[in-house]
């Protein structure tokens, strides 16, 4: 398995770090239909601890099998697929070996009432992460939170270890919080803010979501008047939060949110692609839907991120 | 002891476990009179801690013995019996071996006011199970509650170190607390939502309370509506709450609640049998009634379980 | 110092407990007076460290020498003295394997405010116990306090550790905090739910406060009610608290309360003794009347415990 | 699964030991044909690391597949399973919970030249034994070996780890090495000297070969003539073995050696029956027979052990 | 990368282990040109430590740099390279990801004298071949030294803590020391029997000598003499061995020995096939030759491999 140029490159970028983090990156970028191209495309299936099972996979009831997801993952052709310990697990043994996982070592739920509301609990252990097999650790942190200090403090703990095991860390950050606007959760000042602190606390990949032209705090707008930032669409926007990544020296992927139509899935890898991100992670827009239309969407991706759609 | 093949269709699902897990599941699973079913019956008696003995045990001061529940376990021909630490203990000498036992790790208790009421003490360690022969951990989680991070973290570091041990875990998972109503703790949405926590926790059993045909969530009624889950009956109700743990690859066992009459009880029994369930775990109405009728009410239930009533 | 069959009968209770415990459950058993009865009386003084030595030892001076206490525990043939680990160490070359010794580990004060007030300090260790010699470790816990749970999870480590190393715990299990009332701290149903906590924290003998007929918890004097259980004599209580550790399968000792007339403490021990209780732990009815009263007092109560008065 | 008199009986001897431990030695008297009666057959397959594959499966080469030996246990209803721990664990998952395990701690070659071939080498660790399942671990001792100091600190230190996570120890106690000539090894003072080491050693079970009528110290022959103790037949001298074992309050069985006639083995087992011991541990006997073979052979001593042949 | 139905056949033998010990194994069946076939083939440079690097590199200078080996076993397409720590590292940032590597943890020399000649020291830790990406951890044994015993329960050690950390261990099973003869070290009773050991180790991959039809041992002559077991060619021989490995449950590899023609070479590749093994480890065949050379050897061994030559 030779690492392309584009993937060399890539990890050119992760200076000081690990061998053994290099080799999972490049396991996860020489992975799947779009090995070797430096654009990956992930299923992350954290959901049913952050809204139950019923919101989560109702919807498509194949997806209360762990095995469903693996499957999908690996029918696919993605680059990985990210999951609670225990999720991950429970595949573990069929499915070992056959696709890169990323082990989700918090998780966040929606019974919970207020400030607790926006904290998660540590649910893994590096090497928990290590004995299932995982390429890499995930963690969400919600700059914006109360809670914030603390998420950053056990992150850059877990990172410290899982790095010098050779595990890459993956950073969910959304903002969230007391701090936060319900609009001001996707400002492109915000968002880009929060892809700069994943960078910060050493993230290996970065996962946030795709930025609005919503501007939260009045400090911003004032720069991007005065420099001319371009936030008018959604790839200069998607540059942008690249640009806060070291430059695009971090590898940053855009989650999908909430299940919408196939159209505008497709209106938003084009944009990353367009603006420079590195790829999607998609969940619910692909496990709420049948697995043929999930595989379809999937397909339709991959063609889009190797520009031939 | 062969273990049937309902019993290593069971086993088979516990992918990635230590076969010493594996060897403590299959030893509940074949013992008792319900052994190689695939179902199982286990008697808890940890109300002493939540509501002290007198209401526990005055309604058939027998109970104030812990003798009494071993010897009772035995004779009713049960899978397994749970308590704390030290009523395991009192007995551990007159029946070492005569029945699996899981070793309950935390305690709550009804003296205690305001939000420190929903938690609980963690009140035994894993040495401490294996030290008195047990063949599980049990640990019960509030989702919903304040607490709840604290206990999940607590829980998936006692799952972890147990699991190395050979020991399985059992999550009682009740909802409770500041972000569940009073109506909500039985729930559909939330019951079904607390058993796939547990399972993502990594509980190799786990323990709810039969759901309600309520629903507490908006975002969860759309969902059901939409998609057209059946709820209508208990034993569709029992079927959701399986397939939210892993699509039933998970032991899923439901507990009795209040004292009640025995009809009500075979009627919960036929529900979980007929929807899925892996079978009851019944306290209170078992030895708050006289040792002959609660030998005659796990009689009736055992029948139940194997389709004969 | 053979054991008498009264004797062998309690430790026979201990199951699966380790040969250390019961050896010194036995000398304390065996030791004073009342050795081989099977019924206990002990001198705790630790009242110094809850409302400082002038409260404590101002009515008998000769309280304030730690000497004193020993030599009184000595004479009047007690089966054992409780202290802190200072006090205990303060006589500890005169009076070496003289008397069994309880070594307080944690200790109250009453200069604290507010929340604090219902917790204590753990100011010794198992190994410090065994150093100077004690014969068992003595906790307090305060069910009902908001700082219950750490208090448990407190004592679970010591008596674990304790244990292992062969000393026995004694659990002075005091119903205190915010969930209750002046009036529930002695109210028959929350003093027998804190003895039967004591018993599922693992205590070998435990101590608590005669109860009243007072019932704190509605749940509870329905329970009575429907079910006749005898509140009506102070023996009644105690043989109901005695029922709630274990069927009497523990050690119980009630305490003597603040100062008073000698007749109500001979009729308190009555009591104990009719209900079935194990003995009594008097402190200031004891070190606060003078040397001779004191003795006078002990002698008159190991009568009344053989039956005699 | 309610203890039989006969195992109850067997167990009370094992006095101040884990409850954990007792559940163990339960299971396995209670598991298999024997089950209940206090006797015991043990398959043991430890022969490889001793003299390699060829020589311990060649005579039946189905022996070379761990899976095996364990289908054999189980369908010859035996008591237990004994090898060392990657045996253990390739079959490990298939036959999880099936039959109780004995994990080989240390193991002996026949490659080794001089001195260290009196020694072994310590191959799994007590977690490692409770990770896959085992009901017991197993070490072998070569009293007489210069070895053997090391060795008996091995295994005093293991079995205290064991026996406080609930596992019981069996010895194998085979004289060997410097100070034993070739005939004193199974001679009836040297054999039963190693038993009682064994035994002081804190085995749980004591495993050694049958004693001959040789015997190798002058001083033993000298108390033999004295007293008259009986070693005239092969029942009276296990007889004393198992006096040399705290006066029979230890489980003895006894290794049958090099493979030999069907009859020998028999005339062996009546022999231990006879003489009081608790059963016998076959390896080459029954594992270098075809499977037919083995299993008639254990169904008669099956019969012997139960009086029936 | 979906695995293989003969790759999926081989890791379903390795019960009881850990997923990402699994997903390591899969990983090297699956890479190269034999990937997927269940056949393997390794480049192990670590006789720079045993034969220093002008004996070891002089033959074909390129060697000298640790990057020649990585491109080499890259280019031709093997499963894996094997090197010590410093080796791996050297080229661990060049070729992150590209190859899986296997991370040799001792290290012996020719310099040393006497008995220590037949140890090796200890040059890695577990954490070490995380670190620099690993795939699995390499280590010697010399069944017959005198410091086997100290070999034995240092990789029983590292295995243990590398699988419970996902890494898979082969065992380089080398007969030598005191106890074997010159001729012994490949004798087909001595081969095989080191080759049972390592599994009995705990070897995931065992890596042997091709055995001669040498016998070593009185004992295993006779076995041989009287069972029939074939070992009257290289195929033959090699199933035996194989056999000795859990009866082919253990993927077993054979090395190449010194440089020697391609023929030979390919003739033992052959045997190797034919006789159910699992695949060569090829060193100085490799390397001593020129790259040219060198990848022409590969070639037609994986042709070979494949069935096709």
């Amino acid at each position: 398995m030779k690492a392309t140029r584009a993937v060399q490159k890539i990890l050119a970028n992760y200076e000081g770090e690990t061998p053994g983090v290099k080799a999972n990156l490049c396991r996860m970028l020489m992975t799947g239909k779009l090995g070797g191209t430096g654009k990956m495309i992930v299923l992350p299936v954290d959901q049913g601890f952050e809204h139950g099972a019923l919101r989560s996979f109702g919807p498509n009831p194949a997806g209360y099998d762990p095995h469903y997801h693996y499957q999908l993952a690996i029918d696919a052709g993605l680059n990985a697929y990210a999951a609670p310990l225990a999720s991950l697990e429970a595949g573990s043994d069929t499915f070992a070996g056959q696709i890169p996982t990323i082990c989700k070592m918090n998780s966040a739920n929606s019974l919970m009432s207020g400030t607790a509301a926006k904290d998660q609990a540590v649910t893994a252990s590096v090497d928990d992460a290590l004995r299932i097999g995982a390429s890499a650790i995930g963690f969400t942190i919600y700059p914006g939170s109360d809670a914030m200090f603390d998420m950053f403090e056990e992150i850059v703990e877990l990172r410290k270890e899982a790095a010098s095991k050779g595990l890459p860390t993956v950073i969910w950050s959304y903002p969230r919080g007391e701090g936060i606007t319900k609009e001001g959760e996707t400002a492109i000042d915000v968002d880009s803010y929060a892809a700069h602190m994943a960078a910060l606390l050493g993230a290996h990949i970065i996962k946030i979501k795709l930025p609005s032209d919503h501007i939260m705090q009045d400090e911003a707008r004032k720069v991007i008047e005065d420099t001319g930032v371009d936030i008018s669409t959604q790839a200069a926007r998607v540059k942008h939060c690249v640009d806060a990544c070291f430059a695009g020296k971090r590898i940053v992927i855009f989650s999908g949110g909430a299940a919408k139509g196939a159209n505008a899935v497709y209106d938003d890898a084009r944009a990353i692609r367009d603006g420079g991100g590195n790829g999607s992670i998609l969940g619910r827009n692909a496990f709420q839907r049948s697995r043929e239309d999930a595989l379809k969407l999937f397909a339709d991706l991959i063609d889009i991120y190797k520009g031939k759609a």
